[in-house]
């Protein structure tokens, strides 16, 4: 997507190898209405398949989830990291790899608000390794739903998240993907 | 405002002492529809107030910050409560109590997203002690810009953040306010 690779150049900062920092925009500050255009693309490429909730991961996937969710008029699911007073005991739940934190958490949603029924789409800023959307998939399986596909904002194509999805026959819709990043440098597949 | 008391009524859940669960439409599962309506009432509120920056803390406040932020057409912040390679290390930064999660943790902005031209409004779902707004507070201090007002969904009447809050003179806009809580019992004040 254009205006979003357009973004990425202007305002992307490469500090050290493998981290490229949108934090101008994505996930730290957030241009709402560059997400509101980004969340009407993956609208429009979901729109005729069905979907019942976008499911993603607190907390930088929840500003994207839900500028699609407003597109598609469904509603957002965020996967909750910590143990909280405010969540349901009866859950869904699985351990994730932290790439940018180094670090392994549980990741669970409640049972109340995913269902047989539900044909889901997951929604998240990056994907590096997979490990969460793996971890959102499992989810889904838990709760004998349906995965629909998942919908990125920036893949790191040199790593294997998007590759090993693809492989078993998930669809994958990433905005923008990286082909290399290195200090000063930029390049998209 | 009518509209979310009426959602608070039909689905909040009390099941224990000061905890009120919402779920199913606010911090777990988000019904966009209903958050895009909330959003469009803070921006209403302060829409004459020269607002440039709309300042939030993950995970749950994003979704209601972002809608405000749509209607208000300025740029949202959520500040981040973990170490993250993603996140500059010139920041910001506070303390703050998480009361649902009874633990301390640290706050951080990157200085590059708050200047003192900035005049900012703090979204939050909830507000009960107030410490999490607070810790805002501090950073928007930190930062020399303007703290223009807060809004707040769901304000816990019964605990004393919006009084405090209050009789330092700030502006506190909260869309619904409890009295009271118990199981089975919700009372508005």
């Amino acid at each position: 997507m254009q205006l979003l690779k357009e973004r990425i150049l202007s305002e992307g900062r490469v500090d050290r190898e493998d981290i490229l920092k949108v934090d101008s925009f994505l996930n730290h500050q957030i241009d709402v209405t560059l997400l509101d255009e980004l969340g009407r693309e993956f609208a429009g490429r979901y729109e005729n398949t069905g979907i019942t909730k976008i499911l993603t991961i607190e907390a930088s996937g929840i500003a994207i989830a839900c500028f699609t969710a407003s597109h598609l008029h469904v509603p957002v699911i965020f996967a909750k990291k910590t143990e909280s007073k405010n969540l349901d005991s009866d859950t869904y739940g699985t351990q994730v790899y932290s790439y940018t934190k180094d670090k392994y958490y549980r990741v669970r949603v409640s049972k109340r608000y995913l269902q047989q029924s539900d044909k889901v789409l997951i929604i998240d800023d990056f994907l590096a390794n997979g490990k969460a959307v793996f971890g959102l998939k499992e989810i889904i399986e838990q709760a004998h739903a349906q995965l629909v596909g998942v919908g990125i904002v920036i893949e790191k194509g040199f790593q294997q998240g998007g590759q090993l999805l693809r492989e078993q026959g998930i669809r994958v819709d990433s905005l923008a993907i990286l082909k290399s990043i290195s200090p000063g440098r930029i390049i998209f597949e």
